[in-house]
């Protein structure tokens, strides 16, 4: 009997060991399935964009490094964001098809797949897709101490879009 | 006379416009085929990586924001970074591949093409690619306010690699 305890007290042990480090709090990792992007014509962002839909996938929040916050946000051809700025810059990595970049003062330039744009503090700019083909880039957008990252100004016009 | 000097004239006019406006200086894009990556092992970040080839594709230094910078990181299967930190934190978003990730003192997961991951500040932790697959990652890395953005530890032995 002595022995039967100990080889249950024994089992008990591994089988609670083993619980116990299946649901050991991990630092979670956000998966693609469990995201869902956001269409931007069904929000409150609608007015800053024109031209056709615009999704965002918002990969991590402002919240974490404080200075920073990521997206992914896919254009469908002609679709294009407003004259903005940022108050704190924002980094433009082109992950897929080919977009239109235009900084106020300058010509549009096209943007593909693997650009690398660093829009400074404060430059009037809009980006979007090109006219037959979508575009998706990531957007690092820096926040200021007040947590701001975008000021938001009036659309591209077709005249402005189409001088490219 | 008049008539052809103010014809050539006006011809001038157009020429010199037409060439400042294609002189004008422009908001820079970097472009893929204009960058150059890095192999790890013939650089100084040489021992702060194992069990195979790393290479960075550096694509916007520290200096822009001041506080982050961003590289794509592409590991061939095996490789890995040593176990290090970070003292402004990392965001790592996954663009290719299938990948390994581990906290000191959890488990080793699996990660994958479009997972995002939060490195808060100081956490031990390393990453690298799977047995088999290789893997490239996005990673944007703070930058603390003396410009510092990792501290490196110990080598993942083949034991810590090999427990997934």
């Amino acid at each position: 009997m002595k022995l039967l305890s100990l080889i249950i007290l024994g089992l008990l042990i591994v089988v609670t060991q083993t619980q116990a480090k299946e649901n050991k709090t991990m630092t979670p990792i956000s998966k693609i399935e469990d995201r869902k992007s956001i269409a931007v014509s069904e929000t409150e962002y609608k007015n800053y964009f024109s031209g056709g839909e615009v999704r965002l996938d918002m990969l991590y929040p402002q919240t974490d490094a404080k200075t920073h916050g990521g997206a992914y946000v896919t254009f469908e051809p002609k679709a294009r964001t407003n004259w903005h700025a940022h108050p704190a810059g924002q980094h433009i990595i082109v992950t897929s098809g080919v977009g239109y970049f235009q900084v106020w003062g300058e010509p549009i330039q096209v943007i593909k797949t693997g650009d690398v744009i660093w829009i400074p503090i404060g430059v009037k700019h809009w980006h979007g897709a090109s006219k037959d083909i979508a575009m998706t880039h990531l957007v690092i957008t820096g926040a200021d101490t007040d947590g701001k990252n975008a000021e938001w100004l009036e659309a591209v016009s077709d005249e402005q879009y189409n001088a490219k």
